[in-house]
């Protein structure tokens, strides 16, 4: 018997409907601003999310995160990655389980619902492709202007900006956006993205290198039409505790 | 209508089952050993975790974590309380959430199982006081001599023994242990307990002085008989990220 053909008291005797959701981010430019020609005070890049609409109750036209039920024959992690793929027509370059929200006030319709909550990361190549064959019930929202959600995923986005932007986090969250080797603007940039605000060059650069993360690797950037600028690694303790603090792979099935 | 009386086919429709599953830890001296006077190389405290032993299918006669379903009207942290305090009769004095397990493999029974997973800290005289009362299908068993597990609790025992002993987590979880205030000779416990060996009291002293972590409260230990140690604190900036790296509080239900 489904959730939908059961009365109220039938439900009660049923275990909670379980979903994943997943709050997926990608650095794109802010609205109305094109790369390289921010506005004084704004970050060069900020973070944006993919919502989809609704299309049946509850919550019919609303926006919500990515996500659904959870099949029978499919991991968390597996049931996250197929409901990205059908929003933004792309895997993720990183996936990693945030937490499970399981509270009684979710239940409007009385329905006991239990959402494991993902976040993951997207590449600007993967922001552009999804505009390119658009879906009217997908798109990327900024993560500072989101619409009305459905369900508490308002909730989920929240912990997760929280959990982003927590010192403990920031980085394991930097490497993951970066990859290994990155020039200081680039990492200025994943910096202001997630603080939600612009950084001044100089004070950044200082600061940065004297905290003693940040390993020269006595290269430079190649193809650039400016002057190449040095390229750098994460210190191999920063780049430990990032693993260390990354969660279990979960096995996915094959398909 | 429930799984129980369900067929496999009916099983196919219905969302998975939630449970959830504690690993709650307690620090106390290893088997066969009296607090302070530990054998050489051994730790003088380790971590114990209480388990119940089901008394019905699948399973049946087999330890467990203490835990259950999650019922309609309590939040997931609320089932995690209400099962610890059935099984160690007192509550914890710390409880987090610790990662949701969904694999397929779970379901050895035809019954999707996803398990979110708690991590829990007693006390010294919870310990004790189970022990007083003792319920022959509930006892405490040391971390390193755990009996076979049912279902997959042995991974999750495993998953949260390694956050606990990961870098990232371990100052965080010592100031957990330990409350505000603490000895060096307190918090080498709660590092041998940890790491599940001796550590050189000089050697350990020095380093830990060494890190910049920890701050003299000026104070000194009360109502010892032997000479009374200094009191110490964790930095403000570690504090600070143990808080930050503390999940969110979730609502806990009038009862």
């Amino acid at each position: 018997m489904r959730y939908e053909q059961a009365s109220v008291s039938e439900r009660l005797t049923m275990p909670p409907a379980v979903a994943v959701s997943t709050v997926a981010f990608a650095l794109h430019p802010p609205q109305g601003a094109a790369l390289g020609d921010p506005r004084p005070g704004s970050p060069s890049v900020t973070l944006w999310i993919p919502l989809v609409r609704r299309t049946r109750a509850p919550f019919l036209g609303l926006w919500a995160l990515p996500g659904g039920p959870t099949r029978w024959d499919e991991t968390l992690a597996d049931t996250a990655l197929r409901t990205l793929d059908a929003a933004v027509l792309s895997s993720p370059g990183y996936l990693e389980q945030l937490y499970s929200f399981g509270g009684v006030e979710r239940s409007a319709e009385a329905q006991r619902l239990v959402t494991i909550a993902y976040w993951a990361l997207y590449g600007e190549a993967d922001f552009a492709g999804a505009a390119e064959a658009p879906d009217p019930n997908v798109a990327w929202y900024s993560a500072d202007a989101l619409p009305e959600l459905a369900f508490d995923h308002a909730e989920i986005v929240d912990y997760a900006l929280e959990r982003l932007r927590s010192k403990t986090e920031y980085a394991a969250v930097a490497h993951r956006f970066l990859g290994p080797v990155f020039t200081l603007a680039q990492l200025r940039a994943v910096h202001e993205a997630v603080r939600g605000r612009a950084v001044d060059p100089a004070n950044f650069r200082r600061q940065a290198l004297a905290q003693g993360h940040l390993v020269d690797t006595g290269e430079v950037e190649t193809g650039t039409a400016h002057r190449p600028a040095r390229l750098y690694r994460f210190a191999a303790e920063t780049a430990a505790a990032s693993e260390a603090a990354a969660a279990p792979r979960e096995a996915a099935r094959p398909r």
